[in-house]
């Protein structure tokens, strides 16, 4: 029986999303509770990766599982084998043929900016600290060169291997909360750190290490010497995942 | 040389403010912080005492050192000997004869919530979950009931010795930031647990377990049996402390 949850997690202890062999992933940890829970081994599918240090309030998974209970269920039998940093929040029988990864149709990320001289021990955890003066229409300014059908090469780190680094930006917002700045990017799919240093790209444009003449080139030319630095993925945060139609109103 | 010092910690590791014998205090890491930067020992006096659990942006602090150092100099030499989750955030001379717990005119606490059937692995470090219908405007409505002066018995935890319980409440509010509701509380000063149990008190009233009877009644007759459950550590934030002149803009 296939079922679809939803998942959030503090990744700051984690080596990100997916099990690898040196170091705790929250795929790992989710594996271990179906198999406390139901006794079986099942490979817990994510709507995509998300790298060491990143959190999600809203990451979408599939699991198959040989028992049957009632999809509602699911939640609290995985929660009790979780980790206080990992918890389902939501959980329902999946249609058939549903798949976390391939059927996803939108992603938001937030990215979770503070300005200050110095470290703030209370917003470090979940914002990446920035020097300067926070310009919000700014950045504003900046995530809207982003919109649309873009070849984002120039913010894909290098390494990774993809058939094209073409990508559906649908918005691009910034607002405060509290201490806080926020980013926020709605996208049909990214590239490995895109939306890291989309957030560099948009601060540095910010404060003025950049033009908006820089940021078109980087989408025209794919030059990465134009494009702000990489945040780290403490700032990230990976809101919710869209599918269509809604897996958890069945 | 008398400093004053603006410190923000992450109280999720220690037993609240004070120095003592069981435990690891946030006063403890800072006067280690003095002995390690300056060869000396001092008392360093906060604004008041925060509980076990209880988190800082806006602690305010004083301290006597025998060296001389610009006053702006001192927070980073103290942070050069402070863990990741304690942080000064700004210093100054301090004037003469200014007390950071006698001197202090108004505090501000915020009280954050968050409304979720189940736990929030992201939301639960800073943020309190509680079941039910959020009603910001509820809580709005019991928040005003609270501004004055008033006899705050009922709100105070069994065992606190003080003169009079008596505060004057200068403005209760309560507003969205993100997946959170924040209450924010203004005061003169406050009584043990008092932040905690109004937030309480606001929150079951919103949840129409009280009602605003109820809550003029704690006020007038002092009844503990009408007021809301003391919430927990981790939702409660000082956020600032007043003085006049402000000891930061000599």
């Amino acid at each position: 029986m296939r079922y679809v949850i939803r998942v959030a997690y503090d990744g700051t202890d984690y080596c990100g999303w997916q099990v690898q062999p040196n170091g705790v992933t929250v795929q790992q940890r989710l594996q271990e509770a179906v198999r406390a829970a139901f006794g079986a081994d099942a490979s817990v599918t994510a709507s995509g990766r998300t790298d060491a240090g990143v959190h999600a309030l809203g990451q979408v998974c599939h699991l198959d599982i040989p028992n049957s209970i009632p999809g509602e269920r699911l939640a609290d039998a995985l929660n009790a084998h979780l980790p206080d940093d990992i918890g389902v929040l939501a959980s329902a029988q999946a249609r058939e043929g549903f798949d976390a990864n391939r059927s996803a149709k939108r992603k938001t990320y937030r990215y979770s900016l503070y300005f200050s001289s110095r470290r703030n021990p209370l917003l470090d955890r979940y914002a990446a600290r920035t020097e300067g003066k926070c310009d919000i229409d700014a950045l504003r300014r900046a995530g809207a060169l982003f919109v649309g059908e873009h070849d984002f090469a120039a913010y894909c780190s290098s390494g990774s291997q993809v058939k094209t680094t073409t990508r559906r930006v649908y918005s691009v917002t910034a607002e405060r909360r509290g201490e806080l700045v926020d980013i926020y990017v709605c996208g049909g799919g990214f590239l490995y750190n895109m939306v890291r240093t989309m957030a560099g790209t948009m601060l540095w444009y910010s404060l003025g290490k950049l033009t908006e003449e820089d940021i078109l080139t980087t989408l025209k030319e794919g030059r990465r010497s134009l494009v702000g630095k990489t945040m780290p993925a403490k700032g990230l945060t990976l809101m919710s995942v869209e599918y269509s139609p809604d897996p958890f109103s069945v």
